[in-house]
């Protein structure tokens, strides 16, 4: 149980500002010269200059003729002039030299035909009219370009232009990346208990190519000094950087920090940033070596804060951030004023608002980086952040694409997956987001702005579901309620029902997990143990929670409890058996204010599909009959 | 002279939905499994789902020890359980295995350690904490990514910690480019008068990469009907799409729309849009194909409208704009009420507010394009827009790299390219634009709030250099002037100035070429003709402008003019011969208020450096006794 010591707690701009000081002084970048066809993207190492004009000659800029411009100075309306061809004229399409004795075009809409060999002209032209003269684009000699400009397509046009067919370029930054742990596999098999897939590797190889470097991914490597330090070795020598992964033990990092030690200099170890604290920050032979943290979340904004600017330093690329919106928060976040803290949030744009929605703060929370559309950043001394602050958020989706984005809270179902498919795949760039909170907790977001519909399945104490509890919470607002489906609830058990579990009046006896607090599921769950006389506090498990069918239906699935509710498409999904308790009605609270927006329109579009009946049809445990239809409230 | 007859003027935004509607019923884009590994940037061809759930067994969240959390419900503050190694706990580092009958985990911080196999701890635990449970993260079956998704970084990891292998994505799009014209020749040797080296054919490929695309380039093909028929219909065969380009001659897209004609069916021909009016939209066989304007402004732009949506269509990649940024126009723009328009501007942010100056309007300037900033679109149907109207700017440059840079407008020299080169080489995110207008025109400029500083160097009668006219224009407003160089001007004459021309008394006899009104060297040109008592309506070329220093260099180079007035270092840098008449003060006019920003300071920096000098003392007719040094006026 022995823990690393050394740990500091540097300030997140101290430690980025202490390791590219002592950098600068120590890189110089490699330069390597390119042909114009692979030159794309790259940055230039010194600035480029034109070979040749452009264009290199006088050339016309019409179709029409070339003349001599003081051979028509007598030619009036009234006393128009003949040209002869050959003499006076010749004829030129828009591009054409125009040489001695020629220097000036008269556009074919200005001339009258005499004949074949003459043409008549009613006003006289000044010298270089229409004429697009030596240089008049670009100048032999000129700067086209500065240093340190990526290239891009109309570069890359002007500089074939002007007879430039190679650039001195930053060569990429070879960049390798050590996976490190006793537990991390490769890819290619299914782990067993106590494996974990090496993914982070790929993860940073992808994030240094699109810093413009060039990747390589060594094999995972154990939780051994001598061979974590063969390694590093290693890489050092082949590499411009090197990314050292911890696995997700302490003891891995422990390791690091001492090879590292003992190879070279550790500048920092130990940053005030959540997630992401455990990072080293090092030099091995004049070289980078960056240690970033084995949770996903902490890797990825432990790169962006500190490998990222290396490699900008190493290869010339400046990240193409997506930039910035200013967003209303939605719930207060409170947070340490120890550290710099990075929140991932959705963003919805609702009402011409913009409203940020934080998502789990967990760091290894892998699938809320996938889904997240950014981050809100709590700097360090700041005690948190109060709900309706406007604050900024960091972009991972373009603007464009969230602004055309129908944003749902509330009840988990697997059809809001297949409707987020499908909005996609129309490739109408008109996309479904939807964020998993409970029934309640949806409509409590929908009244406070922040997305335009809430799914929602609560059975009232008359029987019936939704319409009563959206109109006590909407007591001022027109309100629709749009006929989701009917859908199977019921305790998912293990394959065979070993425990042989028919009812809630069962639950006493067998480890439960519950749904979160708010969810129509545990509602349900309520009002079935009440008409059974079951207490809660009697059942093992009904504190615990999960946030989804799916992530109940999985801990059945691996023994981690033995009966959890949810709906039948779930347990189907897991193979689970099932044990129905009963249909319930999954619906949509819908503003009427919002029933026009386009990509509402496309959701109810799908919804109403015979596509969507099928998809719904194959997952099982749905009745479609009015979905789609339209109730007002 | 035969024109093409059947050019239709059609609304840009009729054109491309017409041309997409055809194609939507027409391409189903190919689909290809790629390896995790290759699939960065790919576009979803169908849902992913997780294969495995993640994490794949119950996890320690932190470091401590895995406990039965039964055996601890007696522990109290005032009543500690103790607890036996192998019995009531195992030692657990983060990410290890919580297996039964284990089902919490105790942070190592509270616990104390009693012997080498004893812990107490002093609270009770519940059931789950600290514990990751299965599929806490992703669970099997779940939905990671929809139809449609472009594939990035952290998309990557998940798919692979979640069992993913390989993805099914759209494949991408093969382009075929087909630049054509007589005129054309492939790049590697010098233009001949009458030759232009393809260049678009480089671009266009660079631009289909950028959208996803595989691009082939085909050699240029000659203005002959059969052997552009041949080439196309070829690569209809091998690609997915086609481009052809027409050279700058008119009589090339005649054979281009008669080839399409003939091989299968234009939808649209001649849009009314500027540049690019003469765009081809046509289906060969089932497959798009296009042909786009010859000239750059007008290619990039139609590649934009109809090539690009396309590709969209048949590879999934969107467009990934660079967005918009609102923007007060600098000068009114007229434009004709028949096309859309599209104006290349400059953006400049300038006491916090972005102001947008249009630059050529020519579509044949393809270095405007590499400096523009960004597109501003007038409708069709508007006659214009006014001065001082709040636009909006499409940008071709990322609006971070724009904040930071500092806006010159004004008189030209060479050295601004240097200070240029100078200030993005430092690789501190800042950046140097400037704009040549003369001098007149920058201190317009910089009193409209369009620019930071205005290079100026302005003969007053009394002899002196700039100090006058600043003051006058700037009469309430505390201005600096900073000192830039002195130069050498003189009259640049071909190599042993074969016309033995001696000074301005024999420009009457030779072919002169100008610069713009308002610009310093035409007000010292003019000065000297004063004092030499020669009046200006007797130099042929005298109204003929050209806009810098290195393009009249360019035209005297090229015997197309036989001299004119101009700095040493332009004259030096084309190989000519030089008459000077005297040195000039070429300073930088600098509204006090924006001394102390960062680019301004770095400006100064660079101006007083060693380097810089150096550089200066390389081109040649340079003093630079009090460069950098700041008088207040």
């Amino acid at each position: 149980m022995e823990r690393n010591l050394y740990l500091n707690n540097t300030v997140l701009e101290d430690a980025q500002e202490q390791y590219l000081r002592r950098l600068r002084d120590l890189l110089s970048p490699r330069v390597e010269t390119v042909a114009l066809e692979n030159a794309q993207g790259r940055v230039t190492a010194e600035a480029v200059y034109a070979r040749y004009n452009s264009p290199s000659y006088n050339s016309a800029a019409m179709d029409g003729v070339a003349v001599v411009a003081a051979h028509t100075s007598a030619a009036r309306e009234t006393a128009p002039v003949v040209l002869e061809e050959g003499k006076d004229y010749a004829v030129v399409d828009t591009g054409d030299p125009v040489l001695p004795p020629y220097d000036a075009v008269v556009m074919a809409e200005d001339l009258a035909e005499v004949d074949e060999t003459h043409v008549e002209i009613t006003a006289s032209v000044p010298a270089w009219q229409h004429v697009r003269a030596v240089g008049e684009d670009v100048v032999a000699g000129e700067l086209i370009l500065p240093t340190r400009h990526r290239l891009r397509a109309v570069d890359l046009g002007v500089l074939r232009a002007a007879g430039v067919d190679a650039v001195r370029v930053l060569a990429k930054p070879r960049v390798a990346v050590i996976p490190t742990g006793t537990e991390l596999i490769s890819a290619g098999s299914a782990p067993e208990t106590g494996e974990i897939i090496d993914s982070n590797s790929l993860m940073f190889s992808a994030m240094a190519e699109d810093a413009g470097a060039e990747a390589v991914r060594c094999a995972p490597v154990k939780d051994d000094y001598a061979a974590i330090r063969s390694a590093v070795s290693r890489a050092v020598d082949e590499s411009d950087m090197v990314l050292v992964n911890a696995g997700s033990s302490a003891g891995t990092e422990d390791y690091t920090v001492h090879v590292l030690r003992e190879l070279g200099e550790v500048v920092v170890h130990g940053v005030a940033v959540k997630p992401g604290k455990p990072v080293i920050l090092a030099v091995v032979r004049g070289k980078p070596v960056v240690g970033l943290p084995g949770y996903p979340v902490a890797a990825y904004l432990s790169f962006l804060n500190f490998a990222q600017p290396v490699l900008t330093l190493l290869g010339g690329h400046e990240r193409a951030a997506m930039g910035e919106v200013r967003a209303v928060l939605s719930r207060r976040l409170l947070s340490s004023v120890k550290y710099t803290e990075y929140v991932r949030v959705k963003l919805g744009c609702v009402a011409d608002k913009w409203v940020a929605s934080p998502l789990d703060r967990g760091s290894g929370a892998a699938m809320s980086l996938v889904r997240a559309d950014g981050f809100c950043r709590i700097p360090q001394n700041c005690e948190g952040l109060e709900s309706g602050e406007e604050i900024s958020v960091q972009l991972c989706r373009p603007l464009s694409e969230l602004e055309n984005t129908l944003v749902l809270i509330g009840s988990h179902d697997v059809l809001l997956d297949v409707m987020e498919d499908m909005m996609s795949a129309r490739g109408a760039g008109l996309r479904l987001s939807s964020t998993h909170v409970g029934s309640l907790g949806g409509l409590m977001a929908l009244r406070r702005g922040e997305c335009h519909m809430a799914p929602t399945h609560l059975l009232d104490e008359d029987g019936t579901y939704n319409v009563h509890t959206i109109r006590d919470l909407f007591p001022d607002e027109p309100m629709l309620l749009v006929k989701g489906v009917g859908r199977l609830q019921g305790l998912m058990v293990k394959k065979g029902n070993p425990l042989n579990i028919r009812g809630v009046e069962d639950l006493p006896r067998c480890r439960y997990v519950n749904r979160q607090r708010g969810a129509g599921t545990r509602i349900l769950l309520d009002s079935l143990l009440a008409s059974a006389g079951v207490a809660p506090e009697t059942i093992n498990g009904y504190d615990r929670e999960a946030a989804t069918h799916m992530a109940v239906a999985a801990l059945v699935a691996s023994d981690s409890a033995d009966v959890g509710m949810g709906a039948w498409s779930a347990a189907n999904a897991m193979g689970l058996d099932f044990v129905p308790v009963g249909w319930e009605e999954y619906d949509f609270a819908l503003p009427a204010a919002y029933r026009d927006l386009p990509q509402v329109r496309q959701f109810l579009d799908l919804l109403r599909s015979d596509a969507f009946h099928a998809r719904l049809a194959a997952l099982g445990g749905y009745q479609c009959p009015r979905s789609g239809e339209i109730v007002e409230i």
